[in-house]
């Protein structure tokens, strides 16, 4: 298995710059051999905004980007791509557009089978997982279905949020929402990244990464806390 | 038309027990012609502890209650039904339930044609809009569709939220999904009830209730505040 992933929770942490909290880990991953990313901005309305947010901090970091929205052929843009980040917005749209272009099966095959190493960040994350059942989007779309890439066999939730015990809202908390998730039946394993987590996969090992604890939700078993360095290979092995 | 229909935004506010603040508002809505409520609990795991805690409230209220998840045949429950309470939980999880039993067109059929009365609450208010695309609940399963039930021709979001100010998390803000929303071609206006509000349909009249304003989002503008006692009846015949 060639698998390389980096699965952030956020792009941008409060007060810091675009990417700015994970770019030594997004050098470290994407390393001297990659040239070109490819970008993928369908989370977001205004695509040409995102690649030129997106463009200048991959510049600044030593690697060209293209962006698949002014590509002629989308498929062909994924098959020659050396490196792909998917980014934040909407995971509702991202994954329709994603199906739209038929690029769900080409981008799996090409980051399993050719070891293309995949970045995403929120709703990036979410769509490279098994479905996008955890992300925290709201549906403005409608996608033909809720499986997503499929790249890792458990669930992301990111930006997870702790309960706010002071709080007066009653809407379900997000723990709440995941417990609901796994109310359902044969629902796999779901991993909360808090803001400033992020998940590095390399083959079949699995590592937490970054500066914020992540909440592992097990179906069936209380939810437990991992720190930064927590191996969580398990997870891509694990059926449930 | 006949119909009628009373969408509650949440059933508890905090500090208060279940459907305590707007119970006023139900004995008016239901009256005393009305003597059999059906509730509907799909929206729930637990259906038979969902029963319990609403046929409570409405045996309270002078109303008994009958739970669809106990009727031999949920079609012929709606067609004998004289009010319909459809209440909260996970919104996905309610409108495929509903798909999955040949309800949706039922329940539209008796509350347009015949005038049954709809109470719906946070949930069970989503699904009777003509889509679930503004829901703040997480695709824990896969409905069919997002259209619903269609009651009125545009969106509610319930448990609607202001940005808070002095958050550090970087989670879109409600007011942001919204307009993610609205970026999508031919949206709808989304009434955002906050929490304590009602709004109150009577044929082509709607009226906002409760203790709390409502923000209405219309595609292409800003943002508006409504008092309780504001006339929606506008949002009725619009077919944006
Ligand atoms: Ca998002
Ligand atoms: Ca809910």
């Amino acid at each position: 298995m060639k698998r390389r992933l980096l699965l952030v929770s956020n792009s941008t942490l409060h007060g810091e710059g675009y990417l700015q909290h994970c770019q030594q880990h997004i050098r470290d991953f994407f390393g001297e051999k990659v040239t070109r990313i490819l970008f993928i901005p369908y989370a977001l309305h205004d695509r040409d905004a995102y690649a030129k947010t997106a463009r200048q901090k991959f510049q600044s970091l030593g690697y060209e980007l293209d962006s698949i929205h002014e590509a002629p052929n989308p498929v062909d843009a994924v098959r020659k791509a050396q490196g792909i980040f998917i980014g934040g917005g909407n995971t509702f749209r991202l994954l329709k557009t994603l199906y739209d272009h038929n690029l769900v099966s080409e981008i799996k095959k090409r980051v399993l089978e050719d070891g293309v190493p995949y970045m995403g960040s929120s709703a990036g994350t979410n769509v490279s997982t098994v479905s996008i059942c955890t992300t925290n989007d709201m549906p403005i779309v409608c996608p033909p279905t809720l499986t997503a890439i499929g790249l890792v066999p458990f669930n992301i939730n990111p930006h997870y949020l702790d309960t706010d015990p002071n709080s007066r809202h009653m809407g379900e908390t997000r723990e709440q929402r995941i417990m609901q998730y796994h109310e359902e039946p044969d629902t796999p394993s779901v991993l909360g990244l808090r803001e400033g987590s992020v998940l590095l996969v390399e083959g079949n090992k699995a590592t937490l990464l970054g500066t914020t604890n992540a909440c592992l939700f097990i179906r069936g078993k209380p939810a437990t806390q991992h720190e930064p360095g927590a191996d969580f290979s398990f997870l891509l092995t694990d059926t449930n």
